[in-house]
């Protein structure tokens, strides 16, 4: 059995929304997998992949495939992957819950395993740590991630006509281990209370478009206030998009990525603006930018044992 | 000019929106004004108001009635107010913020202030403290109020068909202010994302009626496990109120009046309960069931100045 995943690209947190809140992007990664025998797995790397340099037992397509396997208590399985991307690697698009996801899939997929969707969240989950760029990346558009007695509970979010991410990417990843590192250990209990009142007023914000509840939304007290001196250039991009007539702007994921939400009709000035700023900071950024809801990952299961071609559309 | 108001009971927090989201309760204060001469200030109290023992010029009605004059650069004018409420006093369903705005509001309507519904939530914040009762307060339904820059954000939170606020109310207050001081200063950060995902969680739950999200938003992680030791028999209230159907309960407030959210056709089911819990701990407890989405403040104008007879309905 061959098959074949499309899973997008996110961003987490949108400010307010720590490891709980992420949003698909229009960036992909395609692979497909052909099962081989024994219980070695090789990955040929195509298009971004090739910034990853780990061992193909540590590749996240890998850990996923495997973990997949594990959960479904089936044998560990051969697999030859082909595998592309043009998600930016380490600059907190998600390329790592991509990869995971996508191992998932293609487990289940080539192994026929009729894992459930909430199954493939919980099992990527375990291995990224949070939930906020896995759930994106299976169920598309914008996702809230919960953790309850019974599981992770993921809910896609309304998310208001006219509303686009603009994203710019410099050419440095972030550590995002580095910056979970830098969070302090505890927080003013008045922070807590302003974080939870932000979270509210994304989900909210989100839903209606509303300006002031989506620019509160976008100044996180969580995370960003720790992390956002290891980017240099930070303040001068969030502030060039909010005077070009973003709602706000904050890290996407840990960094390196800054992400902005803007009315459609501004978005084009906001992304020149921020380009503009992180240059005159030295810093050549990439822009994307992404409106229309993004789907969740797709699979496409072909009986045949033939390499499939893998191109991203 | 004679006016005359009629301000709904509110149940702030819900859990996880400490602090900024509150919903209006079908229990009202109702109270007219006339003008008098000079600048004091007399208040004939009825109903539950007859509980309240403070002096006129301490009275919630007298601060806003002023702090209304003083936020339109009015001098400040006499009064003679007739008010009477079935709202339970310093049980966590508003009261205090229920006089506050009907202060505000009359002497907005009889001295023709012209404030507009955003002055009027910043004027009664200011006295209150934080605006989660002062918004549902005003706007009805259920509010989420957040600070900005700009300052006080309110909007209105859509909730889901077939959800009823069950309210049980003991027959001793929580002193809010001793309540408060259980606060700790700071927080694991850890438990501040818990927090924020909650929070997230109330806004998407009530809009969903989704059992999962409302579940683990009514269970609070900033306040109510410092609180609830105060509410001598809490636990089994709660518990006795999930047992009979409810996605979850929670404090009112501060206390000492807790909150059930539960689907329409549980809800009976689960008022009993919770009265039942609370009664085998030796406690008495009034029922109240809110479903309707409850109107905020109405005012009328009356161009005399005979007394207007204030009733409860």
């Amino acid at each position: 059995m061959t098959a074949r995943v499309r899973v997008p690209a996110s961003s987490s947190n949108l400010g307010a929304g720590f490891d709980c809140i992420g949003v698909a992007v229009d960036r992909w990664l395609v692979a497909s997998v052909t099962s081989a025998a024994g219980g070695a797995i090789s990955i040929r790397r195509r298009g971004r992949l090739t910034a990853v340099s780990v061992p193909v037992d540590d590749d996240l397509l890998t850990r996923g495939f495997r973990a997949a396997c594990a959960a479904a208590g089936a044998p560990l399985a051969g697999a030859v992957i082909d595998a592309t991307s043009d998600i930016p690697v380490g600059c907190g698009l998600g390329s790592s819950a991509a990869a995971i996801v996508a191992g998932v899939l293609l487990a289940d997929a080539a192994l026929e395993l009729n894992l459930t969707r909430q199954q493939i969240v919980e099992i990527a989950t375990a291995i990224e740590g949070h939930p906020d760029n896995v759930a994106p990346a299976v169920y598309g558009g914008a996702v809230l991630s919960v953790r309850t007695p019974a599981g992770i509970v993921s809910t896609s979010l309304k998310v208001a006509d006219g509303l686009e991410l603009v994203l710019v990417v410099p050419p440095f990843p972030s550590d995002t281990k580095a910056a979970r590192a830098l969070l302090p250990k505890t927080l003013p209990h008045a922070d807590a209370v302003v974080a939870a009142s932000r979270a509210a007023a994304l989900v909210q914000g989100l839903l209606t478009g509303d300006a002031a509840l989506l620019g509160a939304a976008l100044d996180d007290v969580l995370h960003v206030p720790f992390r956002r001196a290891r980017i240099p250039g930070y303040d001068g991009v969030v502030g060039a998009a909010q005077n070009a007539g973003a709602f706000g702007a904050t890290l996407s994921g840990a960094g390196s990525a800054i992400l902005a939400i803007a009315p459609r009709e501004r978005s084009a000035a906001v992304g020149a603006a921020m380009l503009a700023a992180w240059r005159t900071a030295g810093v050549e950024a990439e822009l994307i930018r992404s409106s229309h809801p993004v789907p969740g990952a797709t699979v496409s299961r072909i009986p045949q044992t033939i390499p499939v071609p893998t191109e991203l559309s």
